[in-house]
């Protein structure tokens, strides 16, 4: 049996998803895996709760939580105002789960998480997109230099398995170009428009009236959500150090219902597609709406669904599709990261 | 680094394609995988090459087969008459690649050669159907009980990866069913039958021209290779023992023009499914002629194309499609299974 230690930062949607999981299934775990998995320390925004060391007792945090109540206000051990960098120095752990929101300014406060956790020679697993788009490199460095791992298939499209396919399904095969339709949102609201024969304002609207796009939807629409995958999956699978602005990026704003007729009347499909492509040996990076051939294996990808395409030289072509999305789908594929932790030797 | 010394049972398409691809990659599986793969014994039907312990020179031998020899008459390391059980117990190695052609009668000879490998301790990465299919358990059993493993990718739709999506993709997932079309012969006939509105003897005749259909094509209509994939899989997943008795089979061959027809006017596609479901706790297999909604991830699977979708508990339903069917094809399964090996401790 293998124990694992977690400290986790962030207690919204997908880190409660994730307590409740990991909780339901802690028999499941042992028996399946050989892992039993120890909540040490939860982090949120105005405190956090731990027990010194011991585990803490998830069903009376999630009982109190869906009561309205708040990580620092359990009784004896909530900590009000401390945080998760204190969480991470005080407490001894063997895996940080990184579960705050994406912030794409300076990626705080997962950054500040990530560096700490890896410091002090933990793992991380996150599903936070933030630190590790805007300081790639410099976190790799210092996990490298730690001996630690970063896993991120929460990070990178979540229950859709982007990189276990790319590393894993095609290990030894290389990897040519990489197509993915990664983003739900604008996926909806693109075969809304083909459907309906709709304009792009009516199916925005109709997507965040069903609470798929948001109030503010740019980061979804004008592709950022799209290339922050594609940044993401490409320097895992192809050991590159791209950031953002290695990525040329048109979202869907201007796509207009002539340009979806356009690409019927050809047998075509209009998608959000991003691509990492070599040529001469250069990989280039891109996001853009793009018309797909019916036989493309994207071309089928509705609604909110998901998918990535691999070409590969010896496994031709391997496309993946759907995948849960949801807090739960994250959830999901944070406690599949730790469970491949514990799996595979480096 | 990592040394795997190799038994190559079987030298036919699959085989040599596989001593070729390792040869290729020798430098790259080293720097990606810090893995040095030792290639110590072939054996074919009339003989084996060896030599003494030493790594075989592989560019050499694919040299002489090329040029219309086989592996025993290889100057001075070819051994006519020494068979792979022979070769298996006198050559030191830690992994069998079994690579013989699938016997659906007796497993032979690929099921003495497992046999003998594990009671060496030896691990096995299998290309070959027949013994697990016939033997799945007794051969579990004895690797169980000898500590070994028993990857079989490349018997289980080669470079379309199935057991790795369900086994390590949806890690910590329950698998609520499996749906896969899992031969492309079958899937070639009827993609041609509903394009050009044919028969099935028009469209199987067809498929012979190209390759695509054996001479003699029961194993592949009748829906028993569709059969083997599922039960393979089905037991690797759900830790089950299945036998192929345990399957309800109907094949293509009663498949009428018509049956597409009525399909199409509904809005459908027939596709050659083979399913495993769960009711009441109990998994029941099936393989059968089904008609899919197109929104179904399988039904825009087309022409020689293989799939498989799963849908399980946390990560909603996730599909694989593609992967390359061809000699290199499988060789890149059995190079991946290898690549794991190393990677996973378990």
């Amino acid at each position: 049996m293998i124990t694992k230690r977690l400290i986790l930062c962030g207690f919204g949607n997908v880190g409660r998803a994730f307590a409740n999981l990991i909780h339901e299934r802690r028999n499941d775990l042992k028996k399946r895996y050989g892992l039993s998995l120890e909540l040490v320390a939860i982090a949120d925004i105005d405190g956090a709760v731990h027990c010194n060391n011991e585990p803490i007792p998830i069903d009376t945090i999630m009982a109190h939580v869906e009561k309205g109540g708040t990580v620092e206000t359990m009784e004896k051990i909530g900590r009000p105002g401390m945080s998760g960098i204190d969480a991470l120095t005080r407490i001894e752990a063997d895996v940080l789960i990184e579960a705050t929101p994406t912030n794409l300014r300076d990626g705080e406060p997962g950054r500040s998480h990530i560096m700490t956790a890896l410091d002090k020679g933990l793992n991380i697993v996150t599903a936070n997109k933030g630190p590790l788009v805007l300081y790639y490199k410099e976190i790799l460095d210092l996990a490298k230099t730690k001996g630690c791992r970063i896993s991120m298939s929460a990070a990178t499209a979540a229950a859709l398995p982007t990189l276990d396919v790319g590393r894993l399904c095609l290990a030894g095969a290389d990897i040519l170009s990489i197509e993915g339709i990664l983003n739900g949102t604008t996926n909806y609201i693109l075969t809304r428009m083909r459907e309906e024969k709709c304009t792009y304002d009516t199916a925005l609207k109709e997507a965040q009236e069903m609470g798929i796009a948001e109030t503010d939807p740019t980061l979804d629409v004008e592709g950022y959500d799209t290339r922050n995958k594609l940044v993401l999956i490409t320097n895992s699978l192809m050991d590159q150090t791209f950031g953002l602005g290695d990525v040329e990026v048109k979202g869907i704003t201007g796509v207009r219902l002539d340009d979806i007729d356009e690409a019927s009347k050809k047998g075509k499909v209009l998608k959000l597609v991003g691509t990492a492509s070599i040529s001469d040996g250069q990989i280039s990076l891109k996001v853009e709406p793009k018309a797909l051939e019916m036989e493309h294996p994207l071309a089928t990808v509705n609604y909110s669904e998901k998918g990535i395409s691999y070409l590969t030289d010896t496994m031709g072509q391997v496309t993946v599709t759907g995948g849960k999305s949801s807090p739960v789908g994250a959830a999901a594929a944070l406690l599949k990261d730790l469970i491949h932790l514990t799996l595979m030797a480096s």
